[in-house]
């Protein structure tokens, strides 16, 4: 048996990686790509999981995209895909209010967010507002100020990443949110969101103005809470013993693989560094880490497969 | 001696109350007027502490404004006001900025505000760019993700009330603060903002998505920190046993007179409410109380001037 927190760096150490596990889990971006570059070998190394009889999943917490635009975000990368096989916080968030909350079909959602929201939420058959509506993308005027009021309609306001965030939302939302009714939900607590290899203010830093407005903590649904979890296993039947979760970020991949109790492995070509999972005070700990994917590979150089 | 927490319900109380105090220092919204709204005999109890030969001072966390635009908005209520006797939030960042940090002169400030907050840099001489610029106005594009880096000439980013805030304007200053060099101010850190009767998220609002994205916590400078009396007493001379500080807010106006070692009397008409100060939980607690600022004037009424 490997001991914790083993460093894949060697054709063995590859070859009985792959040979551990039947299931491989997916984070995107920072694993397969930064933004719209792919990282080197990525796709020759999903070839070869593909080729060795291996299921792949994609799981990310990108809540601007649905699972039909992730699965033309993969294939314009040339990496197949079917919807069914991806996995997003926008979509967990869907399918919690019609399965757990089983949101009454005469409220509305609020929206702060992206297309990737409206969209699990009308495949779900879920009547929403906000959004990308345009009038929604305008300034606060002095009459918004005179004519805000609650909205009994609104059973839920739910947050992610928007790129269109601002005061006019905020005050919508923090208003529909004074009813305690109201439920507060939010796709998913990252407090950055990369792009272009930079970061930028995520989901979570989005909702916290929210969170600290009306001193209320919305329930977030996805890596790395179970939700995320429940709702891939609802849809796919798979041996959790036999599957491991790819990821470069320590408090949402890693984490999310800890609490569904499956085996983990860190990339570093994304948030995460070696340096802060061999630091002494390290919290969050994968069961493997390897310099990038497409490491893997290199079974196949050697006529491995 | 009364003993904490007496609530004045009498003309006598009212008289020996004022017989106190020398210097009353007011909050402006919840105890003067509501939004554009003043609140009962308001006029008339302030024209009564000025023929007692009282000395008044308005104290305000709303940075939107500057003390030139507070001058008018007292005017326009027909509150006579000296603008060295207006101290608000936006100023209080401003001298602080230039006097105890000496903001260098080749140096911006990134400003996510309002007007204010550009009249009371203006004043100081200090260089600002973002607040009400019409191209921070705008949506977050394509190419600003691409485009966006740090920025060697912005040594700070002050931050207060917002009605344009939007993820542009959160992705700069996010950027120029990955800049440990670069100051992170912070006007007031009320969670809401009070206008026509109702609440709307407050500058702490906005800051919470920096400060959560960044992972940085700005300094404060409005209500109830210290900062904001160390500019008052820096620019008019009273003495601190013969002031009173009269605000709505325990959070803010009660909390600032106890960190200011002055008395202070909480009305009841804002925010905060007699069952918060009679609960045995209460933290703060105003030396005084009283229903509503107008009902000083019954000494008046009575004959007692």
């Amino acid at each position: 048996m490997w001991t914790k927190l083993k460093k894949l760096q060697n054709v063995d150490d590859y070859n009985k990686f792959l040979d551990s596990f039947e299931t491989f889990l997916f984070d995107c971006d920072g694993v397969l790509w930064h933004g719209n570059t792919l990282l080197p070998r990525t796709r020759e190394t999903l070839d070869l999981l593909k080729k060795r009889g291996k299921r792949i999943i994609f799981v990310t917490n990108n809540s601007s995209k649905s699972r039909k635009s992730y699965k033309k975000k993969l294939e314009s990368h040339e990496i197949p895909a079917e919807e069914d096989e991806i996995f997003g916080s926008a979509y967990a968030a869907a399918v919690y209010l019609k399965q757990v909350v089983k949101f009454p079909s005469e409220q509305k959602v609020y929206v702060v967010g992206e297309e990737g929201i409206e969209a699990e939420l009308d495949a779900e058959g879920i009547a929403h507002c906000g959004g990308t509506d345009p009038n929604d993308r305008q300034p606060m005027t002095a009459e918004d100020f005179e004519t805000f009021d609650q909205d009994p309609s609104i059973g839920a306001v739910l947050c992610g990443i928007d790129f269109h965030f601002n005061y006019l939302k905020l005050c919508k939302a923090f208003t529909y949110l004074q009813n305690s009714k109201t439920l507060f939900l939010l796709t998913n607590d990252d407090s950055t969101y990369p792009s272009h290899g930079k970061k930028f203010p995520g989901a979570g830093s989005i909702s916290s103005s929210l969170t600290f407005s009306t001193g209320r903590t919305p329930k977030s649904l996805g890596k790395p809470y179970s939700t995320m979890m429940d709702c891939i296993e609802a849809k796919l039947k798979f041996d959790k013993e036999k599957a491991v979760f790819i990821g470069d970020r320590l408090d949402t991949d890693i984490l999310f693989a800890k609490n569904s109790n499956i085996k983990s492995l860190l990339v570093l070509t994304g948030v995460s560094t070696e340096r802060e999972i061999l630091a002494d005070d390290a919290k969050i700990l994968p069961d493997f880490y390897i310099n990038q994917i497409g490491d893997l590979y290199q079974v196949d150089d050697k006529g491995n497969v």
